[in-house]
This record gives C-alpha cells, sequence and structure tokens, in this order.
C-alpha cells in the first residue's frame, strides 16, 4: 500500500458543522488524484493510532494548498490535531453494520449483536447523517418489536460509561415531552433530595421543544460538569441536576437525537431506548416516568399512552430498572413560562412558595415526587404525594435546590429578554383549546431555547372566561428579527389559543 | 422585518460538496447574531428574485469577513452568484412537505398532492441530505402501495421538463440492474433506430454499480447535451444514448440517486418511480424492461420478478406507457468487461460483427431490440429477435450508432487502464458461481466507474472446466492505490468465484 504518499499536512480552516466530520482536500491533491477520492467520498483519516472517518467536500481555490488537508471543528477536536501536523488519509474499508442498517430498512428484525454494531459506529463517528437518518427512519413507526427496543437500549447503555453510586436506591424520573413549561424535574430532584433519596439527575437539552430540562437549569445554574464534578455534587447534596451529554452516558443517543431534530420525529423505540439507556447507564435504580397525554401533546391518546408505559415498564425490566410509568393530563401548558429563563422563574417561585406559584406546575412536581418516594419503598403507598408537600412548603425543598445549584458552581436569577410584545384577546369568550404544538413553535421561533430568556409567559388557562382585549400571554425575544418572525407566525396562525 | 440588515457580500471559497447547499458564515457576523442561526440551522439565501435553502456551517477563521458570504459550489452556481455580489439572509419558514415526509415515517398512506409537495421542493433544494435520506428510508422495505407509486411516479414526471417528439411511437427500454457487464442498451438503441424506430435514451450514471449506460458511453462519445442538442440528434438519427441529467427530465431522481447511492439501497418504489418517471418525461410510448433474476443479482427470485413486472406494469399504465417486461437469466456477468471503457470495448466488438465478441451480451440486445421491435406494432409477433439479428449482422446497426456518436459531439476508442493485475485459477475445477455483488464491488474498488477505464475483464463462464492457474479475470485500475485496495478486497474474499 502507498502509506507513504498519502501523507498530508493538517490546516486550521475554522468550519464548525455540528458533530458530523468533514475533511476538505484539494481537488489537484495527490491523495485526491491516486486514491480517486470524489467530493462526499466517506475517507478515513488517521493520526498515529487515532482514527476518524470524514465525507471529503473538495477545494477549488487557494484555501489550502495541495499538500494540505483541513478538518471540521468536530473531526479535528477528535483527532486532538494541531497546525502542520501530519495526517494519514487511506480508502474507508466497508462499514460492516451499514448492512444491518439495510437490514431494518428491508423490515428484518435485528438482534442484540446487530444493534450494538451500529451503535458502537455511531459513537466511533462512521456514519455520515445521511446513514443516521436512515437508521431512525428505519427504526420510527412501530417498525421495532419490543426485545428489538431493549437490545438497542442495552446496546446504547454499553457504548458509553456507567455510573455507579454505591448506593442501593438511585432514584430518577423523566417526561416524555411534548407538554410546553412542564418543568416539573428540578423541583422533584429539590423535594426528594432534602427527604434524603440519592436523585443524580442527568438531563438533555430540547430536541424538537423550546426547553429542555438541561436548558432550564443553565438560567440557574452551570450544568456542563465532568463526571468527576457530578460525584462530588451527588455525594454532598444527593443529588444534581446536569446536562448529561459531558457525562458521555449513552453517548449515541446525543448523536441521534440532534438528527431527530432535524428530522421533528421522536419515533417509540428510539425514545425508549434513549430515555432508559441514559437512566441505566446514570446508575438509577428506581425511575418514574411522566407521560402527558393531550391531543396536541406528544402522546395523544390514553391508548398510546398505554402502550408507551407497557413497552418502558417491559424494556425498563429488560435493562434492569424499577419503572414505574404515570400517565398525566397533557392538554395546555403546564406553569406560565414557555422558554428557559421563564420556566426557571416559574420553578423559583414554586421552590419559594410564593402566592403567585403556577398550582398546576406545583401539583404535578408533588404528585411525581410522591410517586418516586413510594417507588423507593422509603414512603409507605399512598403518603406520597403528602410527605413530598410537606417538604415543599417547609423550605427545605427550595434550600436544597440552591445548595445544588452552588455545588454545580453558581446560583443565578433568570433575566428576561429586552424585546416583548404582548398578544391579547381579539374578542370575548370561553378558552376551549391551547395548541401546545403551535405555541411551543412560537417560542421556538421568538429564539428558544438557544435565547435563554426568550419565549411566552402564558396568562391563561382552559376553561377560563377571557374578556376582549384581555392580556392572552406575552413573547419574548433577544432579538427583533427573532420576534418579528415570531409575530408573523402568530400573525399567519390563528388557531393558537381558540376563544369561543 | 429587519430586511436591510440581513445583507452579505459573497466571497468564492471554492468548496464542492456535491448537490447539497452550504452556506458558510461568520460566528461573530451581525446576521447570525440578531437571528439566532446556529451551525447547520437552514437558512433561506436569495440574490433578487432567486432563493435557495442552505445548512449553516459557521466559521471561525479568517477565511471570511464579518460581513461575508460563502457557498458551497452547487449553491453558487444555482443563485449564480459573483464575487461580491450582495445577498440577502433569512429564516426559513418551516417547510410544509416534510410533515408528509414524517407522516410517511409513521406508516401512513400519501396521496398525489402529498408527493407532489415532496417532490417539488426536492426539486427546489429545500431538503437537507438528513430529510432526503428519511424520505428515501420511509418509502423503502414494501411501504408505498401501488397507487403511490403511481402517483410518485407522476409528481415526478410532473417535477420536470416532459419532451415531445411529435410521434406516435417512441420506444424505450431499460434494465433492472444488478448484472455486471450487462451493457445491451447502446445496441439495442443501434438496431432499432437502424430499423427506422425512434428512440431517444436518456440513461442514468451508476447508482451502485461500476458502470451504468451514461458512464460506458461516455467512453465513446458526449453524453451531457442540452435539450436542444439532444432534439437535434434524434431528429437526425431518430435516436440517441445520452445522460439523462442535464436534460432535467423528473430532476428529482438525480438528487434522490445519490442518497440511495450513499445508503446503496434500491427500493422497489423508488425504482419503479425513478425508471418510469424518466422514460414518460422522455416522452416514451412503448418501453421494454429487462429484470434479470438470479442469486446475486438486484431481483433474486421469480416471485419477485413477477411482483416487480406486475407492479411496473401497472404503474405504467397508469402513467400512460405501454409497458412489456421481460425476465431474463441474471446468474452470472454478461459479455467481457466490468467497467465503463472494457463494456465499451465488447459495445463495439458485437457491432462489429467479431468473431471473438461476446455472444451472451449479443444474444440478450438480440432478444430486448426483437421485444421492442413487437411491442412497437412494426414487426410481427415471433419475429422481433430475428428480424434484430438481420439488422445488427448487415452491418446496418454499426453504422447508425457512429452516426449517432458523431452527431452526439464525438466517436472516441476506448483505452485500458495503465494498472493491471491477472488473476488466476488456484485450482483445476468446474466454474460453479460467480457473485455478482463481490465481483462488482471489486470493480468499483477499482475505481469504476469514476476511472472509466478501470474495471475487470472477465475470461470464464458459469459451467466452464477450469486448469489450475488459467487466467479467470483482469483487474484493471488508474492508481496503484486502487489496484491494491481491489487486490485486498478479492485476497479477504475468496467467493467472488467459485470453483469446485
Amino acid at each position: 500500500m502507498e502509506q507513504h504518499s498519502n501523507i498530508l499536512k493538517y490546516k486550521h480552516l475554522g468550519i464548525y458543522t455540528q458533530n458530523e466530520y468533514v475533511v476538505y482536500m484539494r481537488e489537484d491533491c495527490h491523495v485526491c488524484i491516486s486514491e480517486g477520492f470524489e467530493a462526499l467520498t466517506r475517507i478515513r483519516i488517521s493520526k498515529q493510532t487515532h482514527t476518524i472517518v470524514a465525507s471529503l467536500n473538495i477545494i477549488n481555490s487557494d484555501m489550502l494548498l495541495p499538500n494540505q488537508i483541513g478538518l471540521s471543528d468536530a473531526a479535528a477536536k477528535k483527532l486532538n490535531v494541531s497546525e502542520h501536523e501530519t495526517l494519514y488519509v487511506s480508502h474507508l474499508e466497508p462499514i460492516e453494520s451499514l448492512g444491518h442498517v439495510r437490514a431494518k430498512i428491508y423490515n428484518q428484525k435485528l438482534d442484540y449483536s446487530a444493534y450494538s454494531e451500529i451503535i458502537s459506529d455511531i459513537v466511533e463517528g462512521n456514519y455520515s447523517n445521511i446513514h443516521l437518518s436512515a437508521f431512525i427512519t428505519a427504526c420510527a413507526g412501530d417498525r421495532m418489536e419490543i426485545d428489538e427496543i431493549s437490545n438497542l437500549t442495552k446496546a446504547m447503555i454499553a457504548s458509553g460509561k456507567q455510573l455507579n453510586w454505591d448506593k442501593e436506591i438511585v432514584v430518577d424520573k423523566h417526561c416524555i415531552g411534548g407538554l410546553p413549561g412542564n418543568r416539573t424535574t428540578p423541583l422533584v430532584v429539590a423535594i426528594v433530595t432534602a427527604f434524603g433519596l440519592t436523585m443524580p439527575k442527568t438531563s438533555s437539552r430540547a430536541i424538537t421543544s423550546p426547553a429542555g430540562t438541561a436548558d432550564t437549569m443553565e438560567v440557574l445554574t452551570n450544568v456542563t460538569l465532568s463526571l468527576e464534578e457530578i460525584k462530588n455534587v451527588v455525594e454532598n447534596e444527593g443529588g444534581c441536576i446536569v446536562w448529561g451529554g459531558t457525562a458521555q452516558l449513552s453517548p449515541a443517543d446525543d448523536v441521534l437525537i440532534k438528527i431527530e431534530k432535524a428530522l421533528d420525529i421522536d419515533s417509540e423505540g428510539q425514545l425508549i431506548a434513549s430515555v432508559l439507556s441514559k437512566k441505566a447507564a446514570a446508575g438509577s435504580t428506581h425511575v418514574v416516568i411522566d407521560i402527558p397525554v393531550g391531543e396536541t401533546a406528544k402522546v395523544r391518546s390514553t391508548e398510546m399512552a398505554q402502550k408507551l408505559k407497557s413497552h418502558m415498564e417491559t424494556v425498563g425490566h429488560a435493562v434492569g430498572l424499577n419503572v414505574k410509568v404515570v400517565i398525566t393530563d397533557g392538554t395546555q401548558p403546564v406553569g406560565r413560562g414557555i422558554g428557559p429563563a421563564l420556566e426557571a422563574l416559574d420553578i423559583l417561585k414554586v421552590l419559594n412558595n410564593d402566592a403567585d406559584a403556577p398550582n398546576d406546575l406545583k401539583e404535578r412536581a408533588l404528585l411525581l415526587a410522591g410517586e418516586l418516594l413510594e417507588l423507593s419503598g422509603k414512603v409507605e403507598s399512598g403518603m406520597g404525594s403528602q410527605i413530598a408537600k410537606q417538604v415543599l412548603e417547609s423550605g427545605k425543598a427550595y434550600k436544597k435546590f440552591l445548595s445544588i445549584c452552588k455545588a454545580q458552581g453558581r446560583f443565578s436569577l433568570p433575566v428576561l429578554a429586552p424585546y416583548k410584545e404582548e398578544i391579547k384577546a381579539e374578542k370575548a369568550g370561553i378558552l376551549k383549546r391551547i395548541d401546545n404544538r403551535k405555541i411551543a413553535k412560537l417560542a421556538k421561533l421568538s429564539g428558544a431555547p438557544q435565547s435563554k430568556s426568550a419565549g411566552i409567559l402564558l396568562n391563561v388557562h382552559l376553561g377560563e372566561r377571557i374578556e376582549e382585549n384581555q392580556l392572552l400571554y406575552t413573547l419574548y425575544a433577544e432579538s427583533k428579527g427573532e420576534l418579528n418572525y415570531a409575530l408573523e407566525y402568530k400573525n399567519n396562525h390563528n388557531d393558537i389559543i381558540t376563544i369561543l
């Protein structure tokens, strides 16, 4: 093999492509010519023993010299390469696990070893976005049997780090999204850790919603902690609320989620595997899952929720988790804020037992905290909610929450975005319907979750009597462009809030 | 809206990403900041009334100034933008047709208008590769009903130009690939046009094979003709053999095929829609489809072939085509050459009635030309093959072929690649099996079809008595790297040719 001639010098180009690995070479580069590479060819790039796979973009300008090679930022970081270092370029041997993806596309059932090979290749960065999208799509739409979901979950757990807390009981909770503002997690962590349980909570950022728990918590504290730092916080406080991405727990999930976001889908199999693999890898033993059901929530019918509950519990059992699924009302947003900072404000009000704290958010947090207390066996059946309420109203939960935030690095109060627009009722009547998807879309167009203080402050709830010109909600944005874009969407959709 | 502040100056970067539209902007560019854009955001870019959608890559180096914007070559070409021209950047309104793609992912049946919206957006370049891959995957694996395939086909026909030859009968043929070296098309065109039929043949380049008809013909003549040039050739010669890509016939197909190639799949629905939309858009009325069946061909069983035949004929009828499907033997490669130049040599030998012309290729061409002659109604049933043979052996077909090549711009003789390696039998015995997929893979690794003269020259056929050390085939490559890579694959796979 022509090893010696396949060497190029690295030049930093500074092109950020998110997590996709892209390699840049000149059209007239001797390696491209001798190896017959063309644009989008998948190529192996090595530095000593480190190696990655990247898609080729061909440069036909002087951005590179013919003996130079560039990499997208993620690829350069993965290879830890510095300016002028030499990289070795070679043909990519066929990625065998893509054969399993093709089999899945053609409706074949895959076993553990097939999922394991696919997930390993995904974690290694061996799949292009085209491959990832095909894998996600082939697994969506009820195309995975329940034991396939268990096998995918196991493969995802095994693909990353796995935490061990040396505790008999480690609790966790998760909500199957789709309900704007439903930010109970920080409250539940505060309550159950104040009670004395261990709850090392790793959360995701938003997939298709205006805020994930990690996005909201980042307003209040630091959520990007190393594994060592997480361990310290949990040892001292009994719990944490951090972003799961840096902990290298189920790392395939972080890759898949970005593609699901681009497709705006969140399929059952991937969803179960995503949630339960993160929980198991985080060392949890007892997990409560909240499934809100509503016409415009992620889960639209009680039948779908029951099916998901049954699959969640089955897969949980298969991977060694004690899972309890709670089906809740998902007909309207929870709390008042939609967007990271606005949700953070709601959380602080509930913790502080403020008179104007959103009661719906509080009740949900108490229900879920109560279920967790009961599932742990530390509280008698039927008493969970009541004990959770005592812990919250005593102020112990707030105190614990502040301690956790400080242990994570800081406690900051949320600030509101500089641009806002009040949206008022055009007529009087009864508030009949709030479209969760459209109001979430509106919050996203206003900039959430990238713009932390952007979003919606909701002033009304289902069933209320509304007067003409009454304030329905306030739109917040960090730039005029985003505010205008959200307003344009609002003006084109008159069914976000229905008053009859 | 902040129109005036969303203006940037174009700078040519010279980055070729194939057909994906990528836009490059600085991290600290005022538009990114004010609009909240981040990497991979899909963005609308406009120049006066022209507009495209592109994925954002963020530049954090001095490759661009903060007020500059770069585009991938395909995007720059589509917008026809020159250095220093101003471009206007805006948020992308939601692509509505992606809702149909999601519906398809969730197993819903789509109607004509849904496929039509999807295909229009694909032709406009509004889908990222992630979206395209999801659409292809969602339609694969028998997930399309027959009327959906008809609707997809109609949508693809309507999405591009449609030719009209002002002839009552316009014939065409197509082979459902998978059989290396099965290059009958140029022969069939030569025969039936020499007979007097009209056959304006537009072919594709290889999807997953070592050569498509367009790749092979490009060795012999120019295949990239404008619509006007194609019309002239057909008017003067009665036929042509050109690449269909520039003719803007069913343009969505060209986009989808690149993604199918990356996935290495070719699903039934897309395959039927691809083939028949090209034929209908090219103005054909009577079409013969060749489906080779064999264990390692694209279609593996007679049952699958019968199903495909039935679906092809049904969809053909739905889109107004007279389709006849011929099921042929697909157990081994046809002719001797595999790869563009080597296949072109076979074609010339058959046309020239050379003593060592590959007889299997000749017989197949006569069969298919005969079917076309009969389907056209110009030749009595049962007589087609015999008349085709007369036209070929008289030398009229060769003469016509040369005329067509010259009318298309040139006639060039094929040249062989500079690097070669003879592969000999390791033992004596009977040749029991040739793996079409593996021998195609070998030809691809040697560089075909990008390297026109790369590929395989096959010396043996199924059932032959082989002596030890007898030449089985010769590998040809245009670079040592490619030859070595092919040899490495050959050494790791001892079941490419099985002698027992």
